[in-house]
């Protein structure tokens, strides 16, 4: 039994990621597909990037990743598969991938250019439906790495905002995604927090504190806001029962500082 | 084979449905998962309850369904399982199982409090993905009930609008959902109404008359009201080919009286 | 192992898309379920056509596609299964799947009639639950499509425009199909383009050129207008990074000239 999953800028309105599903069910009729999402914004490298890094070990190991947010289709940008100690993952080497691959130890990478691998004829302009979708419905069939294309020394890195201490101990990082309960996601983790969970934080947005640290959303009144260790292991700006990225205006970019 | 089914308020725009398939398969490879809907207001338990309620009976016996609209996630609110005739349902004890429960013969209750059947770390924020759906994958996977901890004798039941026979004959109810197509699904059910195929009722709101019943949407000329008896089995207020509930200003809520 | 997939206008927001996968399973619980898409715009019919033309060939042969955008539901219209040199076609005859039809030999028509294979009671308004799912997963069985009802001569066909080549050579159609990322799909095919992808061709509308012709949407600068041979085989007009849509106002219908 073999996990292929999705995330795409595709949207659920049209026809295409059925379309890709279809094309995996074709080579592998007993892989099992799983959508992460579909609904990154179009052509939001660092959004598909944010959301595979923050799902992919919740899968099982030898699980297919996808990643399809691919604004340069068609031009010379490679695609890539990559093997590291527990996955698979397949995607256009442009940085969608490297966020979950930073926190993997890396095995292999191929250049995907075997086109006995490829759905025919080959468009350009919807690899994901001609290259990755039966590369990776290939792997599940347990098809060699070395079988798609030449070994690859590198894959394209996505510059990611890490937090730092400041002089004055305070920590300074910022909002990386907003999800849909309006939580304001940053790249402040756990190993940097330490002690978030009992620490009485302040969090400073603006120059102004919003809120304090806490240990979950209904740790504080209905309406109010609180900073919690989220369940991706970021410190993540909530308000109990409301949106805090509309109340305080929080977008990706936005700058937060912690005050422990 | 085992289905489980998901029922929350998550959206699909960020990666947790996603997440909490991936902890399932995890643990049970072979289980099939459906989506009932992830689209539910954040938040609105009454959203969740009545979506399951009206969803769950049309699945194969043995079905797990699973429920999470968790505003009190990590406060201390219950975990329950729950074992009827028929079907397995997991969620917070917060009354989003109950509408559901309403119509079945439930058997056994009990808290899930035993930690070797969690994901570690268990979070304070997400327990759909560390409780409910590891939960569920345990239950597909047949673990007995007594296994996830302590039997219950209650659970949290949400108050249910009642439709009610006025002295002059009339039926008051309220509508009670609003779905994609602008029906407005009242509270006022099919035993309640006895024969509504064949009589000729009428619906008032606000005092006024808005429309007749009929068999079917399509029973009357386009854009025209009609009063159905629903595939919930509830009477629902709709326009053939346009929205009642914006055309009548309904929502959840509103009044609305038979007179047959 | 077989494909069923849904192409609908329920949307994701209530329980109705969950409703049909559970009467699936409960006669078939070996069926793989795929959804192609549930937002077809409420009674779309031809949006749910093109969706499902541009999709079907893309899976296994002997796939049982379900279409059902049916604001008729209730009243006179057919209910057909349709089997085909490669698939098996199931929804309401009111010219859903016409479009998918054109391109397929059609080997046999029948109307759904044999209320063995439905889900009973019937309801009067949902047929996708009561009738088109439950037949599907009948014929995922195996079931003989003779035992669903009469063998018909002629189903509903949803009339196709198609383009034409005026006298002065150019070539005239419309925009067909809008998706996600704002590209306009005309109905002007590989077949009458012919080179177009090495031709340098202009494209009018409102008499005015909007663009020229490319190999892909990152063959011109970010921000700049293209038209391309689309993966589902049709020019569509395109910006790099944007939506064509929106900028020039193309929407179902606007026609479009190309001047090869």
């Amino acid at each position: 039994v073999s996990t292929i999953t999705l995330t795409t800028d595709f949207g659920t309105g049209d026809w295409f990621v059925g379309t890709l599903k279809g094309v995996i069910l074709g080579i592998n009729p007993r892989a099992t597909i799983v959508d992460i999402t579909h609904e990154i914004p179009p052509g939001d490298i660092r959004g598909g990037a944010f959301a595979l890094a923050a799902s992919f070990r919740f899968f099982p190991a030898g699980t297919i990743h996808v990643a399809v947010v691919d604004p340069g289709v068609g031009s010379r940008r490679k695609a890539i598969g990559v093997q590291t100690a527990n996955y698979f993952f397949v995607g256009p080497d442009n940085g969608v991938l490297s966020w979950a691959l930073a926190k993997e130890k890396v095995n292999e990478v191929r250049a995907l250019e075997n086109k006995e691998y490829f759905l025919h004829p080959v468009s350009r302009t919807f690899h994901g439906r001609d290259i990755f979708a039966p590369v990776a419905a290939h792997l599940s069939r347990a098809v060699r790495m070395r079988k798609f294309g030449t070994m690859l020394k590198e894959f394209l890195r996505l510059p990611c905002p890490e937090p730092r201490r400041r002089k004055d101990g305070r920590i300074e990082g910022e909002v990386i995604y907003v999800d849909r309960f309006g939580n304001a996601i940053t790249n402040i983790d756990a190993s940097i927090l330490a002690d978030v969970k009992n620490a009485s934080g302040k969090v400073l947005v603006g120059g102004k504190c919003i809120c304090s640290t806490g240990g979950f959303y209904d740790s504080v009144a209905r309406g109010k806001p609180v900073a919690v260790l989220g369940s991706s292991g970021f410190l993540e700006i909530s308000i109990n029962g409301g949106s805090a990225a509309k109340r305080f205006g929080l977008r990706p970019g936005t700058s937060v500082v912690v005050h422990l």
